[in-house]
């Protein structure tokens, strides 16, 4: 064990191991009941002499910090009620660029809504509030196999920093899956990324500095405006209808705002669930090229479809270099895997190549090649097939929940796709302000409020129907109907 | 399968599909021998009739591009000489954005010393090259154990996303680690990162903007340095010697350049190898706290000591929150685990956990729960001591190589831990000019000029020397004494 004694300080040497230990005791850096270092290997550690650390221990035992036991050592105590850390005392101000952070506000810290829900107690809590599909559809004992297979068939190299760009083998079987879709591309335009929230936040920062514009739809995924706002770029709202973004009005914005980015979601937006029609994907690429635009889309869920012919992605439209492509294998696979990547062709992808070595070096290899084992193998779509059919049930269940249970003044789409279903409240209903309701009632939702870059509309909250068996949502929107009941 | 198809187009739709798959083929995005889907199945996928699908195979055959094989489908043919993807034909220019990123110049790309050694095709090349520590050491076959054991564990959880500043058992073990060494930390004030580059990134770009100073050892890590001049910031070095960062010019550079945060490599230094004065750790803290300026300490190899007692990191002599601590498990580890952390307290350390979380969301909890059990279990210190004892020998062998081969007015300090020895040709000799007469004999090396942030000295070289058995040192040494003597 080392500390930092100060040989040259008025201070002896053993208040200074004692004073060590106090603070480690009490700010629970050494947890109760751990075991301090012997007197005789301490005092060798540190080129003491044995006394001195005996006497440090002695001064801890009478202060109630430490206990001996004998001829097995010396333990740490609990802290009473009243003993707290030196630093942690009031008064000591944080140095001055520290309190700068605290004055600048900025990023925002709430409670979410799943802690809440926790929070209030309730026996058989549901929450509609989450970000993924269902976890207990996660074919972990699968991947658990997959992993081992990689490991004893790759071994050290497997944990080596690999390619840049990401494990070739993996590139290569993502442009197959995407050339498959509509979306012709080779591995070299595929960037592998540590899921998709980092595949946007490199393109971002790749493009704009702080104070440059971008186009959202209005709403969008909380995370990328907390994200943008973070960056400091000013976020333009464009509106959605049932058929997506509004392109028409699109023309307009650009022409006032002169934004260089236009992030969307064009297949089961979220929060909305919308899906842009193909005239407006044709109409926005055409705008895209005319006004110097570049285009960001996230397709974060775009394979799970439940009804109707699917759509092209953007990117598949565009020959011109206009798009960069994001996607994920987290939603519907394994969030935790944080493997996501982006498809990109001219000079950006070099960029963005270069750019995530900066931020990270390389998202994690054996990750990488036990997605590829698992993908290529056919066992990913099988999954996929398994996670549609399931929740397309899932989808029919909250759809009849709420015409069956929501007071009149409630409005939605049904979405055609993905985890989310986006309901209206009547006005002047806050969202937000029924959540601890709600809570109370064993029931959970993501709040309207924060999905949205301007105006922001209290009237709405985002449902993840994906999280639960039909029975669970049934008993779920019951609860949630009868708060918002109450509410009106 | 999916192809874009646009039917108010003038081309027929026959033509649209067969030039898709044209594209794929001559892009390569459809490999070789790869098979085409039954044309029955096809059609039904695009709403056309078979015949249409059936005509668009038929023009590809003609073109070479596909054959057929009776009662087993049609097959990619690879693209024949001349045949070019349409996209990539000369006179298509990119959008204007991309074109700019172009002419923005910024990150260098160069073939690295590694790639270079390779392409000489040497029969047995040795390079000194490289970042981390020897990948044969590495315990892959434990690791894929404790793999085993926490999916077998934990299932579905250790594939989602975790707690935001990291999986608890790990931050509580890495903090039990830091307080043995005199760094007391909580698990509170530990967050997880993707290694310690994300670390990295993630201080500067939360404390830094673009056009704010930011000060760093002369020479420095040459990562540190592309990341920063990438994010736009004002470079400013200060001298090392032997016994580290020059602190007593600091505060001449403080005054003048008035920079917000310091970028340091207290303990065995890279490239230098150097390690700060605990006097000079003291004057820095010092200066830190009078003139309002962050400490970043990089401990990237603070482990590794072959020699002399060890020194406590200024994160252990800070008691103010001047000092954010980052440090990894890939150096000494397994590079791709991707798996490194921050210590901070104050403000600053909530902050970096909501930047962290709007960058990426989490790092792999899988990677994650893994380190912790094979850290918390001892192995990790098992292969930690396994290490220091291999490269100290190892250590022992480039200094014996050196001193026998090199000419005089070849100069280096013995390194007392680390991975890395730094050396000065005489003046006048141009490293990077060798690193090509070098491969052509067999080693590579590290070009000191890429280290350094300004006065970019021509006439050093990084040696990693924990890379290779002792013997093969000796033999790159003496093939790198040879070319460096012709040089002289």
């Amino acid at each position: 064990m080392r500390i930092p004694l100060d040989r040259q300080s008025q201070q002896p040497l053993y208040k200074q191991i004692e004073g060590y230990f106090r603070e480690c005791i009490l700010a629970g850096s050494l947890a109760p009941e751990t075991r301090l270092p012997a007197t005789r290997q301490l005092a060798r550690d540190l080129g003491v002499n044995r006394i001195t650390v005996e006497t440090a221990y002695s001064a801890l035992e009478a202060d109630g910090l430490v206990y001996s036991r004998v001829g097995s050592g010396t333990y740490a105590l609990a802290p009473l009620p009243g003993q707290q850390p030196s630093r942690e005392q009031p008064g000591a101000p944080w140095p001055l660029w520290q309190e700068e952070l605290l004055a600048s506000g900025g990023l925002e810290e709430v409670v979410s809504a799943e802690e809440m829900l926790l929070a209030a107690g309730h026996p058989a809590p549901v929450s509609f509030a989450g970000g993924s599909g269902d976890a207990r559809l996660f074919p972990s004992e699968d991947f658990r196999k997959v992993i081992q297979a990689v490991m004893r068939r790759d071994g050290s190299e497997a944990l080596d920093y690999g390619d840049a760009k990401g494990y070739q083998p993996l590139r290569a079987t993502i442009a197959g899956v995407l050339t498959s879709q509509g979306l012709m591309a080779g591995a070299e335009q595929i960037l592998i990324t540590g899921g998709s929230q980092q595949a946007l936040a490199l393109v971002v920062q790749l493009l704009l500095k702080a104070g440059d514009t971008i186009l959202v739809e209005n709403p969008t995924y909380s995370g990328a405006l907390s994200l943008f706002r973070a960056l400091g770029l000013r976020i333009v709202g464009v509106p959605i209808d049932q058929h997506g973004m509004c392109v028409e009005e699109l023309e307009a914005l650009l022409q006032v705002h002169h934004p260089r980015l236009i992030y969307t979601m064009p297949t089961f937006q979220n929060p909305t669930g919308a899906c842009l029609s193909l005239a407006r994907r044709q109409q926005l690429l055409a705008l895209a090229e005319r006004y110097n635009l570049a285009v960001l889309e996230d397709d974060y869920v775009g394979d799970l479809r439940y009804e109707g012919r699917s759509l092209p992605p953007l990117k598949a439209l565009d020959s011109r270099g206009l798009v960069i492509y994001i996607s994920t294998y987290s939603k519907m696979f394994m969030p935790g895997l944080r493997v996501g990547f982006i498809a990109a062709e001219g000079p950006v992808c070099e960029r963005l190549v270069s750019f995530k070595r900066l931020n990270d070096l390389a998202t994690s290899n054996l990750m990488q090649r036990a997605v590829e084992a698992y993908v290529s193998v056919g066992r990913y779509q099988n999954h996929l097939r398994r996670c549609v059919h399931v929740y397309r049930r899932r989808r029919e269940a909250v759809l009849q929940a709420l015409n069956r249970c929501m007071p009149a003044g409630v409005r939605f789409h049904p979405p055609l796709g993905g985890l989310f279903i986006w309901l209206q409240l009547p006005p002047g209903v806050d969202a937000r302000a029924l959540l601890p309701l709600a809570c109370q009632a064993g029931v959970a939702f993501a709040p309207g409020e924060d999905f949205f870059a301007e105006g922001r509309e209290k009237n709405h909250l985002r449902l993840n129907f994906a999280a639960h068996p039909p029975e669970v949502i049934a008993e779920g929107i019951a609860r949630l109907a009868e708060v918002v009941r109450r509410a009106i």
